[in-house]
């Protein structure tokens, strides 16, 4: 999708991805397959090109720093990269820029974590290497003190939420910054996914104020060039909580694609580019599903109710070109549009029922 | 453009362009050289696809209608083109089903115009392939009839239009149809280009209604499955004339892209697939200009005046990743939006004098 928003503009866009079939390789204007984390491999292909940016954290940083410090412009910076990349150091950072989130505790291993059952219900996060919900554990009491993992994590104070809301900023070099309305995330009971998304959230102009302050304020204290998606809870006493971070277009942007004037990926190219940021206003309230492989099939992917999502009006599917479905595997997603909020509603419980990815 | 509408469906897309520098060539899932003129090329490399479409009406006619009787799907089909292609065969469609169009005199040489002085002003218009302004010649009196073509061509009798209008439409092989509203559209006064566009056109309901009925009329006529785009003359009387189409996506739908819920390009794709036609509502009024290249100016192309309109909301530059600038060559379009038409006419006001396509 960052591909795509760059087509319009003609840039350039040299691509590394570790899979050879990664669908985005007929986009690319050159596509390089090769690992992430090897550091001569990233360090080599940065060299290629005259702006390097990510769109996962899970990336060879110490590459990334030989060359910001041989002049390369890298966006987001590798030190941001550095920070979010570990949950341990993210949440020290907020503490330590007295930006709002949940009371935590940093823990070393699973005996540890054993001594805080007096901080349960909580979380146990690994620090490195969760993704989509794998390296999150709910421990709810003592009796799941075995769930937590033997390796160094964060012990999070579970949120009693009302909400939970995600605010997209962007930052360029200049210092100029652009957040997106705020948007209201619904995640999959079991899975720790997005399962869908409204935006605007239905929260109150108090509620919205501190949101969108609070990712002001989370971007000025990184000082990132590009985007942050900054996921929040919204608590039960009407205060709102950052959760996590991300440093680059995020599942809860999506939908920006055709309900903002700009998209989550134009806006990237901006900031980056150094170039102004684009209007974030949208056109007509929106909701965003995320389209996951169903449980027991895997295979050559195939889309149940593909016809019934097309002849619906302001219904945009995105399929993301995987050729295999594996359950619960994110491989699209479906926008949609309307300016009245029940029908908006109602046509997300009809995509929902229609549509089902299958083998 | 038709390819980046094709790229969130994971539509497998194999082009054949006689251009290797063609700028769709990263985007294409299989791109192939070759002539769109030579019989063989357009044969075989029809035979490696299901569905076989065109962006251009130049190309071998006989290829194509060799390939539909043996069971290929060819969107537009090849009657439909051999007809457009000839503008004495689209004139002499359109009195023979009693579609609306300025009166007009087959021609087969230029001594044979010569013969038609009582018939002027009108337009000489070569039978093939006229494109973009090339091969139409104004005769306004005898003293012009030295500019005829010698060659087979129309005579058509000038209109004194008020306006000029376009109206695309879409029908799928289930014979579903479906318009986009009517636009106006401004000529450049030299190059016989579209020079800026307003979506929606400002007209009475009246003269809208028969745009509208015009198109469905041709689309049935033609039974075409694809796209069509009707333009249209509106004369100082209120009657509403069809000028020429095109069976295809076309510069008149360049603002659907941004403006409206389903882009032309994308309804081309439903339409060829026979896939329930798209909602062409538009969310805001729009405009769109096309970036020509400078007078003066050949080589490398260089955008001037970018970070202007990228400073501007509601302001979309489309560039074609042409490498080479020439005068007047189509380059890009500028996409602007605006709930207010004043607003609208304003930015367009803007757009106009600050970007420039240079060597």
């Amino acid at each position: 999708m960052l591909l795509q928003a760059s087509i319009d503009w003609n840039l350039r866009v040299h691509i590394l991805d570790p899979d050879p079939e990664a669908p985005c390789r007929h986009l690319a204007t050159q596509f390089a397959v090769g690992s992430l984390l090897d550091y001569d491999t990233v360090y080599r292909f940065g060299q290629s090109v005259d702006v390097l940016t990510i769109e996962i954290e899970k990336v060879n940083v110490e590459a990334l720093e030989a060359l910001e410090r041989e002049g390369k412009k890298v966006y987001p910076q590798p030190a941001v990269i550095r920070t979010i990349q570990d949950k341990r150091l993210q949440k020290a950072f907020y503490r330590q820029h007295g930006l709002p989130t949940a009371d935590f505790i940093l823990t070393d291993n699973r005996a540890d974590v054993a001594g805080y059952a007096d901080f349960l219900p909580a979380f146990h996060k690994l620090g490195r290497d969760g993704y989509d919900g794998r390296g999150v554990q709910r421990i709810a009491s003592a009796a799941d003190l075995h769930k937590a993992f033997d390796a160094p994590g964060v012990l999070e104070k579970a949120v009693d939420f009302e909400k939970e809301l995600a605010v997209i900023i962007a930052r360029n070099a200049n210092g100029e910054m652009q957040t997106f309305p705020t948007v209201e995330m619904v995640f999959h009971p079991e899975l720790n996914l997005v399962e869908y998304l409204f935006a605007p959230a239905e929260i109150t102009a108090e509620v919205n104020e501190q949101a969108q302050q609070i990712a002001r304020q989370t971007a000025e204290a990184f000082g990132i060039v590009g985007l942050l998606a900054v996921e929040l809870f919204l608590d039960k006493d009407g205060k709102v909580l950052i959760n996590e971070v991300a440093p680059r277009p995020h599942n809860s942007g999506h939908h920006t694609i055709r309900a903002n004037v700009t998209s989550q990926f134009e806006q990237h190219w901006r900031a980056i580019l150094n170039l102004p940021l684009g209007d974030t206003d949208f056109y007509q309230p929106s909701a965003m599903l995320n389209l996951l492989g169903e449980d027991g099939f895997t295979g050559p992917a195939r889309y149940e109710g593909l016809e019934t999502l097309l002849g619906m009006s302001g219904v945009f599917p995105f399929f993301y070109g995987k050729a295999i479905t594996k359950p619960f595997r994110k491989m699209g997603h479906v926008t949609v549009m309307d300016t009245d909020m029940d029908r908006l509603r109602e046509k997300v419980a009809v995509v929902r029922d229609s549509i089902r990815v299958i083998a």
